[in-house]
């Protein structure tokens, strides 16, 4: 009996290699029950890349390895575009330094849950490694504000024989514009307006803080490349999430320069803009496109558009488009239309994406990639 | 100012015409403002295809040409997927008898809104054109059930100089396999089962009648082709639609014989299935992709899948994925891990979709066409 069930695991282990193995560009493995020389990383695989542009990631023990700290916030994030911005964005960020050609992307794991939570806690007594600034005890803009909302870690690793190697950190912090807080548990919400100074420059006493901890934690070496990545949150109401405002990268303790983002986000259509707003003219073409669609189907209720821009340039657009529909030959009708008027109006060069959604949730999803001219359209369907 | 309004409008409709003629490939137009010989047909355009297999729409003085009929039902439809796959499986029928390189597809215009309601009501003393039997007042299994659920009109036009002309039509009649019922409003439901003999007797005697109708309809000619196409709905509780069981294509007042269809859905993981099914080893390979998934990340809490089959053989497939998501860079390393281990587990040759959702609706989407061997995906991001 025991004989049989150790066949069976073996015969899993090696069905699973077979399958990582074929998964593309396969990273190292050491195999379902081979021993390993770094107990730390044993049984540790990558997914393999779908593309030069996206990194493969690390499965340890045949399980996607996760981050213990996944999720973690100083307050209730006010804003869901700002958790997917934040990430998202973050990982982009790490592209331009850790090329994922060369680079396994690994959830942080070398900042535990607990001691981000301490960290994003104010300092106190109890809390002596807090990073926003100790309670006042004041209730109103004399108050000390909940500066740094959120700590994320990203690990790029190496192939080393049969084991992955830790070769750069990033850390993206994001910073709080607005402190949204209450006077009393359950109580009404009140803000706080951090000016864009003090934020930056207690932004700057963190990232200098984290580094100079992350050095001393185990595992990370003295020269270990680490970027720092600076986010500002998007206010509660805002239809897109905040954006990096400065990044660097430190192969010491200290932060010797900044480089600072001109990143904006804007959202289409601008209401009250200046002709001499520099997305005017995107603005323009969005709404164009705008009354193109709501002309053409007569109970368009929604159409709006995330932007984002690098220096003034636009980056890519995100339009979502809501809408009731009656019949599966209507949304067909539809997205045809939408996939025809799009590359007419909305700007070319950058991705574009459309989603267009019911009360029941989307129905149609159309994009385009930087180079393409036309858009590919998918209508969900079900049998 | 009424000179300079009529240039206006003149302008309008000039770019409105040149936007649409920029259409690929763009219909006949009879332009914003030019007097048409069918006055019926004035100011119509279609969108132009965006491929092929897809069809051009009717536009009509600038807006998309919706039916009056639109999502009619006798009764509340009792499962969303049968709504979906009826229509959407009705246009693929179509596409069958009315090629979409030389038709045009318009949302049925024949039949009217309280036409249907008539139609799909019981026929009584103030309902003489009912198509559901009259109530015979019983309250159990003797009673006449609701028969005929739904029933839509598809047009498929061509043009002619300026207009566009009918030169096809496609009826598709929703049949219940079960009737859901209440004894008294606001209280319990009650199934009927009808069988299989009577559901089928029935609906060739209501396609019999719908047809004659259509052919007393002003516009509809003697000998127009009429496509009829009998589905029956799939219980409440199914995680998937029902299917068409037989069609047939008429020029006379009447139908001489139908073309039965073979299409089976079935619902991955099969349930209690016998190895003799002949989905079983598509069931298999579901079982083995759904549990590398489950084993890869931690908190997937559903795989499940809807294929269907046309004569036994499969014709593609639709996968959701549900899971709990704590960052956009899980998302992201989860979509590319589904990407690899797609290919390898779910049918090749089909066309194949997988939807990942979490709590928050839709995180991505992957999907391979019949000719693909990999998966294009797309990661919902925000900025």
């Amino acid at each position: 009996m025991a004989r049989f069930k150790k066949i069976t695991m073996l015969v899993g282990g090696v069905a699973m290699a077979a399958l990582l193995a074929a998964c593309g560009n396969i990273g190292s493995s050491t195999g379902g029950g081979t021993a390993s020389t770094n107990s730390n990383q044993a049984g540790v695989q990558t997914t393999g890349q779908i593309s030069k542009s996206e990194y493969s990631g690390v499965i340890k023990n045949g399980h996607y390895l996760t981050s213990n700290a996944r999720g973690l916030t100083a307050t209730t994030m006010n804003n869901t575009f700002n958790l997917t911005s934040f990430e998202g964005g973050l990982l982009n960020i790490s592209k331009q330094f850790y090329d994922p050609a060369n680079y396994i992307f690994q959830e942080g794991q070398y900042l535990s849950g607990s001691t981000l939570r301490s960290w994003l806690g104010r300092k106190s007594k109890n809390n002596p490694n807090g990073l926003n600034p100790k309670d006042n005890g004041k209730k109103d803009d004399s108050r000390n504000p909940i500066y740094v909302q959120s700590i994320e870690e990203q690990d790029f690793m190496q192939k080393n024989g049969d084991n992955l190697v830790l070769k750069g950190i990033t850390i993206g912090i994001a910073m709080n514009a607005i402190d949204y807080y209450q006077k009393e548990q359950y109580g009404a919400t009140f803000k706080q307006n951090i000016s864009k100074a003090a934020m930056q420059n207690y932004g700057n006493d963190v990232a200098k803080q984290v580094v100079q901890r992350l050095r001393k934690t185990r595992g990370i070496s003295s020269d270990l490349p680490i970027v720092v990545a600076m986010y500002v949150q998007a206010p509660t109401d805002n239809l897109s999430g905040g954006t990096f405002y400065a990044s660097t990268q430190t192969k010491s303790s200290t932060i010797d320069n900044w480089n600072k983002l001109d990143v904006v986000n804007k959202v289409f259509p601008l209401i009250g803009a200046s002709t001499k707003d520099f997305a005017n003219n995107d603005s323009k073409s969005f709404q164009n496109f705008q009354s193109q669609v709501e002309n053409f189907f007569p109970t368009v209720s929604d159409i709006t558009a995330q932007a984002q821009y690098l220096d003034q340039k636009i980056q890519g657009e995100h339009v979502t488009i809501t809408t009731q529909f009656y019949s599966q030959t209507e949304i067909i009708s539809f997205t045809n239309f939408v996939a025809q008027v799009a590359p007419k109006f909305l700007p070319s060069g950058v991705p574009v994406d459309i989603t267009i959604n019911s009360a029941n949730g989307i129905q149609a999803f159309l994009s385009r990639n930087s180079n393409d001219r036309n858009f590919e359209s998918h209508v969900f369907t079900s049998y």
